[in-house]
């Protein structure tokens, strides 16, 4: 497989990059030096490289708009295309090059951004959500062009902004224009493939109670006590939810729309009463499913809060929606796509893939539902590490990855001059 | 009754020097004008004043100090006694001048120090909890002394700094070697009267669970979840401890010893599952009962827990004490300082007082169990105002309790010459 011997002949290179794009700290408000770096590989490669900060005036007024600021000064985002000969299918390759912050320095056993390499594993912030996705995507595009692979279909890389906080980049390039016939997003999967992506909000729930000296408690009402009857009424809602998802992709998740509480705060005195406890968390949306369906679906359920407890009829919890959310997104299982996916993984792993409906939202469903295509997730990253920290991601599966996607992009792309699938030529 | 007629004609100088108290603020560390108010009004009184800033370096190793400093440089506590001729029982008449903060300006209708006189009522913060009660005192053992009275046992009036905070003021009274055959504080009691103080202990319960993604919830342990449980389980060791509770003083007190959770704190990301819940809370403590073995008991209760849930036990929540302790106080509600004090309120009221154990702590415990003076609480403000905004107090109360404590010191201390218990005299 020249593709194969590519990337084991420039794996070096590969790795350094890598390294480079972790160290390079991208926290939000500081993508510039990743996109500078990213965009000089890019150019290296001969691409016209589309660089631009996204207009918020512009996007805020979007109503799939979500960010916590509207000014990206500072904050590029980039696209890059390799034109194909015509005829073929395109293909659109997007990776977030903004990483969340540390957290707690003192859980890190070294530097958050040190890149460093141990025992086949590169650490450090955002290796594994999701630069190590970005960099297999960027060894798939040059192995099949320094292998001199005439595509048919073009190749649109993107690497964008604010995914972490609800996909503001990717709403940008959609506006912007840029279509395919499908997408590819490589974030941490453990390899799996996900034609389906969980999405996500955030909610804010304000339970009332009244306040009373702790002496004499009775004379009060517990906002501690009556946030513990919300919050078993919302497990049973989950309960509810999950209960009707009978989607096989889901098979072996015990709960495929979970809703997390994450947050509890009340009170501000131990001896006096709480009147007042804020719950925040995120409910999961189901890939079929509309923001605004779930919405409707939670106010619904806690409107029912006085059957449970005649204090709600007067005293209503107070539901709003606020920061992050992500777009579900669902492709049919059977998708072109998919099997040209299915099948180089096969080709290369020996096995097939895991398919399964994500646990979290990414910027496939904007892909899917509003920039008309069709997303499938899939990527080498570690999921359970992402976001924590001693982030890492295993280098060999960076390379399996790149090998998968490179592999896809010249079956599903199209040869010019009718090259074999596998990349090999009569040459070979 | 002369003692009556006295405090009508000085009532308006009464609401004068309450009113300049009020309006004089004394939040923790800011003591030292009012006192030097106090100070001035019993010099005035031809009393020898003895003011001295508690020495914090010394008093912050006896056991049952407790205080957030242990530096009152500008704190000063006052006491002032007023010498009998001898061979009478001597009273201590013991009022803390410290105030809480205000809390939120936009919930009072004036200024929280205004010291304003709406429809007989006096607002302002302190004004119920306690000056009220302190000018009552003062207006108490003026009114004696003008009349002429003579009294054979001493009367010791102390005004204290820190009950706020755990009664290092009053404990410096102490150790300074003040004591009494008895004690009054009046504390806001709503014209009742407490021989029993309940205690009462803050307490800190950190419980641990296990982060993981809200996508992924059930790959964690919610902490949120595993607090409810710790916070039903007090809820027991709650109901356990009032069922044992049959004291006649708490009939009609429908939860004796409450254990109020004041504070919930956790988790810090929505899409987190939390993994570390803080709860802080007031324990109330039985009058007959030792600070330790409440706590005891409470350490004992929560390494149960495991019984509930499994959980806890390779994760046991972690119990701390924190913060201010109020001393519980038990007094034999037939000690004849008791018969004195209730015949006194008869004779004004017209109809025998409410007998209770207190719903909140006070120094009174510190005075029964430590200073070898058995402390009585009763006293003109209001309960459920006290901390509150908008706190005020019934200035024909402050009147009346004076006039209850006029006569009681009479009766307790005794006359030199043998002047009638109520205060009159041949002459009138």
């Amino acid at each position: 497989m020249r593709i194969h011997a590519w990337l084991e002949q420039n794996r070096k290179e590969g790795i350094s990059l890598l390294q480079k794009m972790v160290k390079t700290s991208s926290l939000q408000g500081h993508e510039q030096d990743v996109q500078l770096l990213v965009s000089g590989k890019l150019q290296a490669m001969g691409l016209d490289v589309d660089m631009w900060e996204p207009d918020g005036e512009e996007l805020k007024h979007h109503p799939y708009f979500c960010s916590p600021r509207s000014r990206f000064t500072g904050s590029p985002n980039l696209v890059a295309v390799m034109k194909g000969s015509g005829g073929g299918r395109s293909l659109l390759l997007n990776g977030h090059v903004d990483v969340v912050p540390p957290g707690d320095r003192a859980q890190w056993q070294s530097d958050p951004f040190s890149g460093e390499i141990l025992d086949g594993k590169l650490y450090g912030r955002g290796s594994t959500d999701m630069k190590g996705g970005n960099a297999a995507l960027l060894l798939a595009m040059e192995a099949v062009q320094s292998l001199g692979i005439c595509l048919q279909g073009d190749v649109i890389f993107q690497s964008v902004i604010e995914e972490e906080s609800g996909g503001a980049g990717t709403l940008a390039a959609i506006v912007r224009g840029y279509r395919a016939d499908a997408a590819l997003i490589p974030e941490p999967t453990n390899m799996r493939i996900f034609p389906k992506q969980q999405g996500s909000m955030w909610f804010r729930i304000e339970v009332k109670g009244l306040a009373a000296h702790g002496g004499t408690r009775y004379e009060g009402v517990s906002a501690i006590e009556k946030s513990i009857i919300v919050i078993h009424h919302i497990l049973a809602l989950e309960s509810q939810r999950n209960t009707q998802i009978c989607d096989p992709l889901y098979t072996g998740n015990p709960i495929p729309i979970p809703i997390n509480m994450g947050v509890i705060k009340g009170g501000n005195w131990p001896s006096s009463v709480p009147d007042t406890v804020t719950l925040e968390g995120r409910m999961g949306v189901a890939p079929e499913e509309k923001l605004e369906e779930a919405q409707q679906e939670m106010a619904s359920w806690l409107a029912r809060l006085p059957e449970k407890d005649p204090w709600f009829a007067a005293h209503p919890p107070e539901l709003t929606w606020f920061g992050a959310r992500w777009v579900p997104g669902s492709v049919d299982p059977a998708h072109p796509f998919m099997e040209v996916l299915k099948e180089q993984y096969e080709a290369v792993k020996g096995e097939a893939p895991l398919i399964e409906a994500s646990p979290w939202g990414t910027d496939g469903g904007l892909l899917t539902q509003l920039g008309e295509t069709p997303c499938i997730v899939f990527g080498p990253g570690i999921t359970g590490v992402a976001h924590y920290p001693n982030e890492h991601i295993g280098l060999d599966d960076v390379f399996q990855a790149a090998e998968i996607i490179a592999l896809t992009i010249i079956r599903w792309c199209g040869i010019d001059g009718g090259g074999m699938p596998d990349g090999s030529t009569t040459e070979s």
